[in-house]
């Protein structure tokens, strides 16, 4: 039995916290499971190692952390210190690039016991995943200004798509479709309006298209699209996205299916020759940040995605499983925190679940 | 009094569908309010156009809709004859930008009558209005491809945004922001990952509101933002944003007050040295054309915009008064089309408006 080597890196805010639960819902399955799980915390990718050495990183961060076979990550961001594409460019979105963690998977479903906002929906009613491009696109730090300061200031911000970089992804996409029992896939577009990146999108899609014969295609502008999440969730199966467009659609789709706590990111290298990285969709949140009441789950269901990725399925559905018996007992039984309109804390979630392991 | 001239383009699909009623409407609100409108219809911005001419419009459109005090416009895009990048490109896109169109103002309102989809929410909950930048930002066809063909392809995409751009918008929103009872005004980014615009963008905001020190001002990332509009709409007064970050929540909006069928927008040309342009949110629709059973309500309530914009606040209040009415009386007893749970069909709801006004 080899030992998984996982790099964890809690970050700021409510990662600091929801990554103590994460480790021991973590502990818990291993324990169950007879997993060998090694983990080395790291202090860097926050505004605190910022505020100590004026970098986000060490200078050594790529071949301290490329020894790994995961990283496990609570959340980056705390613009009262550091200003966020600052502190992002400087760590989240160089482990992306420079790890080739191109494909981020985020699932969308709406478990029992937990409230959507849309009307009469319940669970089963939402389950889709996006497959989020996540190496260029709209992400790029290519631009700049010119005629600064003056009337004429004028700001160029280039988006970049490779062939290379849209194959990629949309095969894993298809790929993914096609192994799902709907076989449906959506791609993400806006090629109404924007005249020159989307349309090559659609045309990357057209060609991958005929390859994957058994997957059923549609297309939506992201307009609409973000309109269709709301007003037909069951529409959805694999939803495949530019860097922008998936980030936006993985944030209203978790807040579709009732709260941002609870949804989980997988950035993803396929090839397995980096280290991928697991992190919740929520972020560092400020504004909670402290009170010890920020929501686990989205942290332990990373862990989850994490034991899939390092060749643990069974592991991982079962922890996924106690997520949901315990979400499924519902406020007045389990410690569920507030934004599932319960009284818990983070480390009480964090506990029932790893109990129920 | 003066003769207001009006140039009607019908345009796609259920364009040409919803505008006889929106005429229908205007024509009652014009007796009513004894105004003088003069209307015009033009064939061009259409695909049977393109199909014509082999371009989307006349070589002379440009003097020929000048004289205009408004364009009355129904939808735009039939991608089975014309690529939409193609379409609007050559139609609705040149208008906003030759005629300097910088402000696309859209309500979102839960109507009274109207089901939201989301869960507890009823009229008067949701009501804030999206003003989107309109004629630069992500909508450029600046950009091109290199090694076409090739493994190493690459697709390069401008997204341009100039001071003179971005601050006659913010100070428009700023503007509206501090006649709203509320003065609230918030600003969509997303400054964390594209990092050379949007904090060029968070900049502006930021000595602009040193102008209006009356407006509470704040500010989201635009994936949080569009969870916001699910989790909280109510939170929202007046929103400002880029065109693309502005066209995708203007979608959303709509969609959270229970359908796009009733969304209006307004293309405007503030200082009214160029004709400003009124159009529903929904666009052509293939789906539905043809069936006779497009909701009109968006292009009517266009109509009330255009004419608070021709200086007929009344006018335009008692219209969308008479819209209100019609709605309250829901799908049983008013003839509702289908997006609205009714059966009646796009003349019946016209005729039903109408009346009423
Ligand atoms: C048709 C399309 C180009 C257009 C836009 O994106 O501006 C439409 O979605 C709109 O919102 O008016
Ligand atoms: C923090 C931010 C740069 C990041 C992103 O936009 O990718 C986050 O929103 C996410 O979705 O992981």
């Amino acid at each position: 039995m080899t030992t998984h080597r996982i790099a964890v890196i809690p970050g700021d805010g409510i990662g600091k916290e929801v990554v103590p639960a994460g480790l021991e819902a973590l502990h818990a399955t291993a324990g169950r499971f007879d997993l060998r799980l090694a983990f080395d915390t790291f202090d860097f990718a926050s505004a605190d190692y910022w505020q100590r050495h004026g970098t986000m990183l060490p200078n050594d961060w790529e071949e301290t952390l490329r020894g790994y076979d995961a990283i496990y990550f609570g959340a980056v961001g705390w613009p009262e210190v550091v200003p966020d594409h600052v502190s992002l460019w400087g760590s989240l979105l160089q482990f992306r690039r420079v790890f080739d963690q191109y494909v981020n998977l985020r699932p969308c479903r709406l478990m029992p016991g937990v409230q959507s906002p849309l009307a009469g929906r319940g669970p089963g009613d939402i389950d889709f995943v996006v497959v989020r491009e996540n190496t260029e696109g709209e992400y790029s730090s290519v631009g700049g200004r010119i005629f600064e300061g003056t009337d004429r200031e004028t700001v160029l911000q280039e988006t970049v798509m490779t062939r290379v970089g849209v194959d990629r992804v949309l095969r894993f996409a298809f790929e993914l479709a096609s192994r799902r029992p709907q076989r449906h896939l959506t791609s993400a577009t806006k090629s109404n309006g924007i005249s020159i990146s989307m349309p090559y999108w659609d045309e990357r899609v057209a060609a991958m298209a005929e390859e994957f014969p058994g997957v059923r295609l549609d297309k939506f502008h992201i307009d609409a699209l973000a309109a269709h999440f709301v007003l037909h969730p069951g529409w959805f199966d694999v939803v495949v996205a530019s860097n922008l467009f998936g980030d936006i659609l993985s944030d209203l789709g978790p807040a579709c299916t009732g709260t941002l706590g609870i949804a989980p990111s997988a950035n993803i290298n396929p090839e397995r020759e980096h280290p991928s990285l697991f992190e919740p969709v929520h972020g560092s949140a400020p504004d909670i940040a402290g009170k010890g009441i920020a929501n686990p789950i989205g942290q332990i269901w990373c862990g989850s995605m994490m034991l899939d990725h390092l060749g643990h399925p069974e592991a991982a559905a079962h922890l996924l499983g106690a997520v949901e018996d315990v979400l499924a007992r519902g406020p007045r039984d389990a410690p569920l925190t507030p934004d599932l309109h319960g009284s818990g804390t983070t480390a009480e979630l964090g506990h029932a679940i790893a109990e129920r392991v």
